[in-house]
């Protein structure tokens, strides 16, 4: 399965291939040069076809690639071109926030269910989902089919929170909270870290300080 | 000046690395050894060891690192031992999210300023900050010192926001909007887009299962 060995920084850059080229089928475009596919995705046009060569023979030399076909290949290997069921257990600012983030439906993730331990928060409806107890979690994973859990708990309920998911029988989880967490290796686990990003760019305000006072 | 070649990989880990050592100083761990540390971050021992090489000599054969030092030269080489102003544009969910979160204080960047353009959210107060008209950025900006902006706007109002940052004179930008933005060379950009980690653990059970099936 040759989709298997797709690096880490490769899959980070398809998100954003999926993106331009969602946004060119709907404007009607059926064809892209890699220049242009480069140009829409702020990464340069040997990383691209570098990156696409993952996913067989869709570049036609002299035209470019079919923006169709394309797409449906990287969504493939990646197994997005399926829905999956999601749970998300902690309902706080972020939690609520990203129950009510448009995104995940469009890119085929399903928040079907919102967890919390909280009995302030249990029973409240959130875009549609009411709050359940976290304990019920392994209850409603099987009616509700869900795959993948969201972690927006604080991090020092993160781990208590992989358990319960682990315990539900989650495939994967995708953790906000702070915290590193151990789940059984079968498991894939995500931290989405923001605060680098906000690093990264202190950094380079601080380089370019540095520089301009040579 | 060393650190200016620290690669984008390193900087990303280094977020990781901060926050573990943050952790073990409150624990009033005063050394660390790189495989403790290693584990406290989820990354291979090798990995560390070549990650904080960046950072002089800290590591002391048969001890481990000193943690404060270690920490206090981190911060310094990516221009956090101070604190930085920002501004968010864009109060939708994930704004108010953003704004009610505590993690950007902890770690050194204060929001100072809320930005909408929208006339039902101006003069309303998130955690502790009244939202002002996007059109005031340039005013408020030298006012109040602001070095950073963050774009939680729509992705068709992603452009805008940068505009009216980019006017106000910041450095830098962290974009949360699923939109790429066009500003000048000497403005740093970061994309957060947390939609790579659903698609990596979506791949991730795809193959297990894969393999499973063999």
């Amino acid at each position: 399965m040759k989709s298997a060995h797709i690096p880490r920084a490769t899959i980070q850059r398809l998100a954003v291939y999926v993106q331009a080229l969602e946004i060119l089928l709907q404007d009607g475009e059926n064809v892209i040069s890699s220049d242009g596919l480069a140009r829409a995705c702020g990464v340069n046009p040997s990383q691209i076809r570098k990156d696409l060569a993952y996913f067989g023979e869709f570049g036609v030399r002299g035209v470019g690639y079919y923006v169709q076909d394309l797409l449906a290949a990287i969504k493939q290997s990646l197994g997005i071109d399926r829905t999956w069921n999601a749970a998300l257990v902690g309902v706080g600012n972020l939690g609520r926030a990203l129950l009510r983030h448009g995104v995940f439906r469009r890119r085929g993730f399903i928040l079907v269910g919102a967890f919390d331990c909280d009995p302030f928060k249990i029973g409240e409806e959130i875009a549609g989902l009411e709050v359940v107890c976290s304990r019920r979690l392994k209850e409603r994973a099987r009616e509700l089919n869900i795959e993948i859990g969201i972690i927006t708990t604080p991090p020092e309920r993160a781990q208590r929170a992989a358990n319960y998911l682990v315990e539900a029988g989650i495939r994967g989880i995708v953790n906000f909270a702070s915290a590193r967490i151990a789940v059984p290796d079968n498991i894939s686990v995500e931290y989405v870290d923001f605060m680098h990003h906000f690093f990264s760019v202190a950094f380079n305000i601080s380089l370019n300080q540095a520089r301009n006072s040579i």
